[in-house]
């Protein structure tokens, strides 16, 4: 009988953080593409839009103006998920099949820059400094809300990412629960914490860096990689190296260093299928609900969905919704590649 | 303090087949639409395509020659994610943070009909049903196999769920192992079977039918609707009355019940925003592992993409890849808007 390969043979992989199984099929990487293909839009965006409602001077749908800013600029979301007014509700009244809460929260959008054309990858270090600032700012004071337990901080990149506007910015939904995968996290961390006193991602980075086989940028503070367990083709995760638990807890140091690691690594991106490269990212941290988290390990995933081409893109559909998500080129791969590419940005060049 | 409207507050809620929440927002269902539209392919197919690789009699890319067939046609994927060969592995290798198991399994392609330009609801009920009898067929003998323990019956529909031919066809990816979702849903049933006696949702339909505010179709033997806890905008689920575990347990009269209700949801979903209406759909139902499955009922999803129109759809991204599912407008508002369909297909008016 032939033995196990992992770079060769169907396989399922595990994933600790949220204790889900993924299916690796490494040898169907070749498969033809007849499908869907995305259009790419390799426009120049001016430096300042007219039409965009995020730009600086802007007129937003609900009337209000931006105003002239010239870094970062916070605004809550004119069409918020989350609403801010209490709701008074009875526990006790839920029926088993019909179990249903109101959820209070608040929803913000975090514009990167004034500039309408400048995404990470091309920012100076500075002002993705500001960004993290921003983020830092924004954890702090929506955290301190008495009922705001759980800060989503997140950027959809690109119109294949549901982003309806290329002007750079993420957003931010602040709210009492904790959501379902942070949840599923949150209970992984705990629980290796209690039982190892260290916390989960601490031993992973020591194990990858160990191994060197899924690491794309190490530095002093961060390591940027792709995790044994990533679902898609070119999934990324940056965690800490010092077991920090949320973005507030980062010294000057780790500012610059967090910048330094989040510029190269977009920069790769970009480079890989040279296109502004689409993603939805996120900040998985402590929860705001006032007790200490030493449990809790900084990290921020990556999701980007191209898989072969600027226009070819991972279907997560039947299978994957049904039975389990499923990648075909194997972590280690994927890893190898990002790590080949420059952290210059091909329009440099 | 404002009382809870569940038409009107944000909320979550909870979905007890796989023990997670979806973030609920009716208010949202208004926002404006700037970003990517899907293209609307609103072409007539030929009934046959010389160059469709599902068509009878056509040669597919590894050469061999579809048969003249003139029902249903099941073949091995030509790319086939899981392989049948047996792979040794040594369990107690496995380090902690890289768990990874081969894992085998079959995967076949079920062709619906020879006529390349036919879908679900513009087929008759007897091609429906004979359908049904080949997954019957399929679920029995991959089921036969002895390392098969799951056999997923699914269908991505239309390009934008990653489906690169029109020609009407299905798949079918059968394994050693439970995929993640199903492990989920199969602990559920059992907890609940376990607790009550009844399966899950033999007393969930109960309750749907005394409710009546999310059913879309209900006949002698199924019934068609949208669960409380869905979280594509007009995602349905068809469940049996009868409890039955497995699509072998249907009786004729079953049989023909299920391909009558196949075809009125499919052609409510494309009279809705008259076009052909993508989804992804698969089958849940008891394990092949050869043991009696009495807290398993057979259910089918749909899980369709489009939210407003036919070119644009609900994005699962940054929030719900990093936090949980959200949607917009409410389940109940969405049966309703189903259940006023007519069940005759808009061509045919
Ligand atoms: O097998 P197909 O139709 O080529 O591929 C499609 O369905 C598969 C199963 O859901 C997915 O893994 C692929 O991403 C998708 O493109
Ligand atoms: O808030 P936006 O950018 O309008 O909307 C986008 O991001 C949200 C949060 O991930 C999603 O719920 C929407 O489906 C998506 O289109």
């Amino acid at each position: 009988m032939k033995n196990f390969d992992i770079n060769e043979d169907p396989h399922r992989r595990f994933n600790p953080l949220i204790n889900e199984w993924v299916l690796v099929s490494p040898h169907r990487s070749k498969r033809p593409w007849q499908g869907q293909k995305e259009s790419i839009s390799g426009a120049q965006l001016p430096e300042y839009d007219p039409e965009c409602y995020l730009c600086p001077g802007n007129v937003r749908a609900n009337g209000e103006v931006n105003p002239a800013y010239d870094s970062c600029y916070v605004f809550e979301n004119d069409f918020a998920a989350l609403k801010q007014e209490p709701i008074a509700f009875e526990e006790n009244n839920t029926p088993t099949f019909f179990k249903a809460k109101p959820e209070r929260g608040i929803s913000r959008v975090v514009c990167f820059s004034p500039r309408h054309d400048l995404t990470l990858p091309q920012m100076e270090v500075e002002n993705i400094e500001n960004i993290v600032a921003t983020w830092q700012k924004e954890y702090t004071t929506l955290g301190a809300i008495d009922y705001i337990n759980h800060v989503q901080i997140f950027e959809n990149k690109g119109s294949v990412m549901g982003c309806s506007n290329p002007h750079p910015h993420g957003q931010i939904w602040a709210q009492s629960s904790l959501p379902t995968q942070v949840e599923k996290t949150h209970n992984s961390l705990k629980q290796y914490y209690e039982q190892q006193g260290r916390t989960l991602l601490q031993d992973y980075v020591e194990a990858e860096l160990k191994a060197q086989e899924r690491i794309v940028i190490e530095n002093e503070h961060f390591v940027a990689l792709v995790p044994f367990w990533a679902i898609w083709p070119y999934e990324t995760m940056i965690v800490s190296k010092r077991n920090v638990s949320k973005i507030t807890d980062f010294s000057a140091a780790e500012v610059t260093a967090f910048a330094i690691i989040l510029k190269q690594l977009t920069t790769k991106y970009d480079n890989l299928f040279e296109t502004s490269f689409p993603y939805s990212s996120g900040i998985h941290q402590a929860p705001t609900d006032g007790d200490e988290h030493p449990e809790w390990h900084f990290h921020m995933h990556f999701y980007p969905p191209l898989l072969r081409s600027a226009s070819v893109k991972k279907f997560m559909v039947g299978y994957e919704m049904m039975g389990e998500s499923q990648r075909d080129i194997t972590p280690e791969k994927s890893a190898e590649v990002l790590r080949g590419l420059s952290v210059v940005h091909y329009k440099n060049k």
